[in-house]
């Protein structure tokens, strides 16, 4: 689609609202604002392919703060952030004084005095992450309002204990390109399910993110997982209300093969049972580690008891002439690669590999889209000019 | 102020003498020197707010180096040189060579080949922070003479064991613009009292600052501390002899009422004696980590002593119209807030909480300025060639 | 020489594979390839020295992955990224989740999709560190052939099991300065020789990275070690190989005198073992531990039986009037200094000292070279209007 069109899209859809604002769950955003996401996300990937400068900043830092390890997400945010011409600066708690003392409100307003956006990942524990990304969001607004900031940084949830909006948006975004259009997603079926893995303790965001977004598109979504391995509660009424809005279908069961039957696409990935997760998040809290070792111990053993949900051939099968698409955040535990035994085989993973790496591309474009909607007032505007300014990204190209 | 009339202000200053060179204590530097850094930080704070780029360097690198923990001024720092153009490069004496046999002669060559300025934290241990610097700042001219390194990195002390330059120099040019000029500040009282801390080797660089600077302009600076908190010897000198030179006042005394009294600035700060600082540092010489245990279990029991010095209404009744405006180099330690007993009562720091981080939001600024001052010849004409220029720090804002 | 002259250099070069390659050894360059990367880093060097920008990166990251400690590689990969605009990404393994069952080819694509260039350092274990690279090159191949790619990042070797082309590159560049030329270089004998350290381990790339190197340019190459202490076997072919073909010399012999007499240029310099460091490799692979320690220990006592390996004033007697040029990678094991007993003397170590530092000021900008010609097509042409355009790299100076 060429920029013009891409811009002219914008100029359709109410967006006054993402200006100055987070990007903390794709569920307090509407339509018009998630399309504007994947349409800007398109408008950079178009402009740095034809090799054209988006950097909407001459100077202005990225604050980084990962809680947890990271290589995509990372590196992803650092290159949108690079994109758009911003310098990264990593918070890193252990380096800091952010634990002597001080408090949320404090890091927040002392990180920001030049920042231009607050990439945040904090997924360990449940009821903590996406309430820590409020209180810095609550506390910039604070600094704003009194003056002590000269700028809001927006902040961008790079995955909480309850969404991955980062990767749900990325994956959305693949899947909008590969059917060729959100349009033609309508009635499509997805089968979000649990998989085995070796390890236990994987987070819940994309599971909770894939049903309480998809529903939103007209699809049918089907959540499934073995008895046991329930998600939040809260997720399962809003998927609900979303199929139901959209004209789509959501449902949750705990048979695998139900939910790949006639799929469209796949995404088989292990998560952790939400109330062993908020068990575990408790124990912590109390310090208790001989408990935790034992939860570890238990949730490893009713994993061990599913080993039967792998993506393989004989599933896919049972998938839309056999040819679902298949997604992953990645890395996956790969049986016989990565593991003995996993979420998926490795015929599967071979087959869909260049799938795979292209989906996770995207994820550096939904995130500069998320900051320039947040940044830019007239998004559609900023576009054109970079188009027409063609600035090179890389002289000698 | 206009950017024409602060630009005018630092062509009456003699600032020959600051390009290219460092920034290590604000003793060595004239009045003219200090105030040129307060005008240059508005300016640059005035550029900025205007959406106006000040980027002077397309590319050079900014060396930080941090001995100890930071989150605001490690970030203040890497604000200042991104506000400059300039990219930080961590030197993480961990991941390098620098222990295995080099010399601080080779290294500050080693990472200097196109750095612009060397940022330094080192505050630990008395006798070690501000020698190592002046060590650096040695081997850069040297290298720069002998024509190793293309242009000479200016030297930024981030903290060292006797001053805290860029801490000081925010704190001042928070003050000025808040009584309205340098000029307005003659006379006024300022009380720098030691304050309760449960924990113990507070660094010494910010009261040591901060009655060496503030007896600069005129000030009346009270030095408060119980028994045995003394700070550095030469200290008290330099301060009276400041006072002397300026028409200011400068006194030590034992009771924080005293200070407080009828004072227009407080800055109630807890910080370690300098003879026990000075024998912390020769235990950890001499590897007795068993003296050290014990050293800091009985700097523990002596803070215990002076719980009543603490920040409170009670104390700010006393200041003047009992309105003083309360400073803190921040994290405090908040009573019943960040630990049991502290510097200050929650009510008091609630009450200036907007305050202090404006203050806080000096310091990127002081330290753009410090290094803008060191890089740049004709600062004023630089500053309104920014101006006339005009190129956005950011498109569409 | 002028810019024009060393653009003309360029034209005469048949550079047609630089483009889009990886600098992964030396031994897979042409002549005129390795010509052209002394030229352009001179180039680079003059622009630079006379104000201009040599910015052809708007945006774009360049990854930054250390295996092993080091200071001066890494500022020096930092400064030449940022001299052509790249921002620095660290990959940080330990934060990463490269090690959960991803595979080279997967990080490699995850990390890439903004990436111009991937430095790589890993010289830890022999059979490892070059194979990695190649595995990381492969799978930039690959992912830029399907698509997942929209550029395909540069590989530069930063020091592996086999070679450290950035150094020797840089020690060239240096020696052709140094000699006025690389046509007098002709006919020079150079001493590439073990030198006594108290430490084990000291990698092999060096010496084996001289060997092949320096035989191209009709030097006479003596490389001198104690016996125990050969290279890997192939180097030996390829720098006779080498010799052969350019019309110079090479010869291994076990004593240092024969090396160092009448030599033009000395690079006295402790490395381990070829046998033993292959056998401490195995031992990790295998996380024997116990007998890592006891190979260790062993090394140091052969080491021990060496201790007269030693450059210094008796042995640079014997070189080429007395006089010729000290070459060291740096850190170097300084006896009195460093160590007790090392490397170099004291007393020749600082003689030489301005000269090794400018030694290494040649790394950045043979790096910064090696991605130049990697990224842009007519590297000629670039550099010629890179003068032209006359941006300058930092205003007001």
């Amino acid at each position: 689609m060429s920029l013009s069109k891409l811009a002219r899209e914008l100029d359709d859809l109410e967006l006054s609202r993402m200006f100055g604002d987070d990007f903390l769950l794709t569920g307090e955003k509407t339509e018009d604002e998630l399309s504007a996401v994947f349409t800007v996300a398109d408008a950079l990937r178009k402009l740095r392919m034809d090799g054209v400068s988006t950097r909407i900043f001459d100077s202005g830092i990225a604050v980084s703060l990962f809680r947890d390890n990271s290589t995509r997400t990372r590196f992803s945010y650092a290159s949108a952030c690079n994109l758009l011409g911003l310098a990264v600066s990593d918070l890193d708690e252990g380096k800091s004084q952010a634990a002597h003392g001080e408090t949320v409100r404090e890091t927040a307003n002392m990180i920001s005095f030049m920042a231009e956006v607050c990439g945040i990942r904090d997924d360990m524990f449940i009821g903590r992450g996406n309430s820590y990304m409020r209180a810095v969001s609550e506390a910039l607004d604070l600094g704003f309002a009194e003056g002590t900031l000269e700028q809001r940084p927006a902040v961008v949830n790079l995955q909480c204990d309850i969404d991955h909006p980062t990767q749900t948006m990325a994956d959305m975004n693949y899947i909008i390109q590969e059917f060729g259009g959100v349009q033609n997603l309508k009635g499509k079926k997805i089968a979000m399910t649990w998989a085995y893995s070796p390890s236990y303790g994987k987070p819940l965001s994309v599971p909770q993110g894939v049903a309480g977004l998809m529903t939103r598109f007209g699809m049918e979504v089907a959540l499934a997982y073995p008895q046991g391995y329930e998600v939040m509660p809260d997720v399962i009424d809003t998927a609900l209300e979303n199929a139901r809005s959209s004209g789509g279908k959501f449902y949750a069961t705990s048979s695998m093969e139900e939910a790949f039957s006639g799929a469209d696409i796949v995404y088989p990935k292990s998560w952790a049972p939400f109330a062993s997760m908020k068990t575990r998040s408790k124990l912590y809290e109390d310090g208790d580690f001989e408990g935790i070792k034992r939860l570890e111990k238990e949730m490893l053993a009713q994993n061990a008891l599913h080993k039967d949900w792998e993506c393989n051939r004989a599933i896919m099968d049972a998938t839309k002439d056999g040819k679902a698409l298949y997604l992953h955040c990645l890395p996956a535990d790969i049986s016989g690669v990565s593991c003995e035994q996993g979420e998926v085989s490795a015929e599967i993973f071979n087959q869909y590999r260049t799938s795979l790496y292209k989906q996770a591309s995207c994820k550096p474009y939904i995130i500069a889209a998320m900051i320039f909607l947040a940044k830019v007032k007239d998004p559609s505007g900023a576009l054109m000019q970079l188009a027409r300014s063609g600035n090179p990204r890389a002289l000698f190209k």
